[in-house]
This record gives structure tokens, sequence and C-alpha cells, in this order.
């Protein structure tokens, strides 16, 4: 089966879905959220472990009595073999930021078709923001998202979560890219894909993310008009490795892929 | 004339007229986010945006006609001399933030006595969130704000705006706190030490600093139960150099002092 032979009827019923997932994820969040310190301490764990199993569970729940037969994988619980869907979910995505009460963390929620990404959403329930991505288009909080049309790496607004994720022959490629672009800003995790998706900034440079971290943003981002493959063009499965950019065109990635493969 | 000798009633009609203040650049600063702008730079190269002159012009006419004795030095128009009290404006902290849709920027507004903090307001215009800090203690949008109690630098959470404000020596210092620390976080410029304020992290460092991206800041930890100085640990005042340190409680700010100058 490919993506392209799934009808807009059934591409419409699984973004409906995802979107009550989102729904029953982002109130569990919030509860959860700038926990009270006299709170944490009763808890045996941090709030957002807690938070992330509330979440999880509850979405898995909530799959296994529509989809029966499709597949899981989640951060918190692993991998349930199901058919050629798979629900990849991320409950909480930017724990450091969950921690911090930095409330740009987001809830990853995409449906994989034979390991591919198909569907993804991003959901911010501190700034009651959410992106939906499909290969119809991409929604940021019920409008149309267009990534920007900027043509060139040193006019492109360049995004990270961390220096910290690149080190060895990875840091010096990040400072060579960096030094490509306009400017470079730290922070953000999912929401900086958002901000691709919007038109806001042009590109982002990831390594070490796991399927649960990345598969939500492709269709997000691609939906919108941008790009994103691992850092060698590939396109991204739950295969690939843990190397991830995004563009917010294809002259940009490239003009990105020729520095990074140069 | 001292801060101390400001009576409570003196002190409210000063909050309250900030709130004002506050309330008038909100919608302004949301009217300009996420809009198509022509980002004009300054000589010194830093982004800057209408919304910021339209803004600082705002506030300044508010001021001059309510307390037309007063100074007044804003990012954007500069000093204006006055009598002993002096508005310190920011209209727009965290311009890359800004001019990349990242929704935490903020609007400063602070009040000095002979060019020390005296009262201070973050206003987060994109989430709606505000912090306003007096002697009289520190308000988060409505309800008390009291900083962690953490005891030690080995479980503080430790933000900074950029590792790319800290060069040379300054680069060495921040690697060394860092290693002492939980945690370190990037992004956020003024709302990193509303969240000391409000509990949730423990540690911010930057340098580089103008007396309207800090002065603000200052009655908002302090007021919360923080401590916020210069990197010799000297209280700020209008004079200071750009280096800042904010901790959550004394404790912590001794410990962070002494690793700073050791």
């Amino acid at each position: 089966m490919q993506i392209d032979t799934i009808s807009p009827a059934d591409t419409a019923r699984y973004l409906a879905f995802a979107i009550e997932l989102a729904d029953a994820a982002r109130p569990l969040a919030l509860s959860y959220f700038r926990t009270p310190l006299d709170v944490i301490s009763k808890l045996d764990e941090s709030p957002v472990t807690v938070a992330d199993r509330a979440i999880e569970k509850r979405l898995r729940d909530m799959i296994e009595e529509r989809f029966p037969t499709h597949g899981i994988h989640g951060e918190e619980m692993g991998i349930k073999p199901g058919d050629t869907f798979t629900w990849v979910l991320d409950p909480i995505d930017g724990t450091k930021s969950f921690i911090t009460g930095f409330p740009l963390f987001g809830t990853l929620i995409s449906l994989a078709l034979d390991g591919k990404p198909f569907c993804g959403l991003i959901d911010v329930p501190a700034t009651a923001e959410r992106w939906i991505g499909s290969p119809g288009g991409t929604l940021f909080s019920g409008s149309i998202a267009r990534s920007s049309h900027c043509g060139s790496l040193a006019e492109a607004r360049f995004y990270t979560t961390s220096p910290d994720m690149f080190t060895g022959a990875d840091a010096d490629l990040f400072e060579r890219l960096s030094r490509a672009t306009k400017l470079r800003r730290f922070g953000g995790d999912c929401y900086i894909y958002g901000l691709i998706a919007s038109g806001h900034c042009e590109l982002v440079l990831e390594t070490g993310l796991q399927p649960y971290d990345y598969m939500a943003l492709v269709p997000v981002v691609q939906g919108a008009g941008g790009c994103m493959t691992d850092w060698d063009g590939k396109a991204l499965s739950v295969h690939s490795g843990g190397r991830v950019l995004a563009s917010a065109n294809s002259k940009l990635h490239d003009e990105a892929l020729a520095l990074i493969n140069g």
C-alpha cells in the first residue's frame, strides 16, 4: 500500500482521530505542567515521567479501541506490532522544557504507513497551538500554514534545540552551517519545526532524535511546502538514524545538504 | 530619597501605572508579531522592528502625560533626564524571538529611583503572562510567585539565552558553571528570569546586557525571594556593566558567585 493510494476520506478520518487524541492529551499534560513544589515532593517520580506515562496510556487505549489492528510505537511503552499502519507517539516532547516550566513542549502524534510518515500533529498544550500536517497540506490552529520562500542560507533563520547535541565533527559542521545563515537561535524542540511550517524560520538541524521525536514533524513541515530528510537527503522513516534537517523549501534544503556533505 | 521611604500607597500607584503601560503595549506588540515585517538593521546590527518603536513612543507619551517630571530611559529613543524617578523601558526584549515567531519575547517596564531598580514588570504578550515585582513581592498573572528553595548548584536548573554571548574567558566560565549544575537550557530572554521568580528554574547567567534589558527583572526576581546582582555580587543599577547573575535564593547565589570568582 502506498501513501498516495489512501483516499481523501480515509485521510480525513485519520486526521480527525489524531485530533481526538490530541484533545485527550492536552488537559492531561497541563494538569502536570508547573506542578507546585509541594506536590513534586510527594511524587515518587518527576512530574514529566508521570505525565508522559499517563498520556501515552490514554492514547494507546483510544487507538486500541478505534483501530485494533494498527501498530503503536510510543516513547514510554515501546512497540506494539500491527498491520501496515502504526501510530507513533511522543506524549511530552521537550522534557527539559516541561520540567523547567518552559511552555513550548509538545505532544507528537503521527500515523505511519509501512514505517513512512503519513499524517502528523504537533500539539502545544501550554499555548493552545496545534499544527496538523498531511499530504493535503498543513494547518496551524485552523489556518493554512505555508513555509517561507527564503531562497538562500545567507537569509535563513536557523534554529536548533541545543548546541549540546553536536559533538566532535558534528559540532564543526554545526558551526559551519551556523556561519552560513543569517542568525541562529536555540531552544524549542518540536516547536521550531512548527515555526518552519508557519514561515517564521527557515532551517533546523538536529541529531540524536528517535522516531517518536521526528515522525510527526515530517508531514507538518512537508505539508506546508518545506523539506525534511536525514543529513544525506534521504526520506525519513521509523528506520532512519536520528539526524534530521528541516528547511523551508527545496532550494534551501539543497543548499544546506550541499554544505553538510561538501 | 531611599526606596524604603516610598509609601505603600505610592508604590501601589506606580505599579498600577506600570500595568496601564503594559496593557497599552501588549496589543501593539501582538499586532506586529508573526506578520511579515521589514526588519531594519541598526548600526550595531541587532535587529529592531517597527513594533519596538511604536510601543516605546506610546509608553513615553503616557509617562510624559502622567509623570512629566520623571526621567525616561528607553531602548529605542534614548534618555530623557528627569527627577529622581526614571522609567526604564524595553519595548520588545527578545528581538530574535520576535522576528522568528517564537512567542516568549517580552515588554519590560521598570521604575528606578536614583538609578536603582524599584518596581519591575515583565509582560509576555503572546502567552498573556505577566510578572510584576516590587519590594512588597512578586505576582505572576495575579498569584504570588515564590522562587525555589533548591540549595545547591548540583540541583539547579540553569538557563541562558544563548551560549553565543560568552566568548574567551567568559566561555570557559560559562562551561564551568554549566558543569556544576543539574542541567542547562537555552532560549528565553526575559522569560527565564520570570521562571526563576515562579520557582521553575534556579539560575541564569548572562552578559552584554543593557540597563533596559535587566532593570525590570531585578524587582521581579528579588520580590519572589531570589537574588540578582552583577558577577561581583554588587547590586544592579543603571550604571552596572551588563554582566548579571540571577538565582533562586541567597545560598545558591553565594555558591554561584564563589564559583564565578574562584
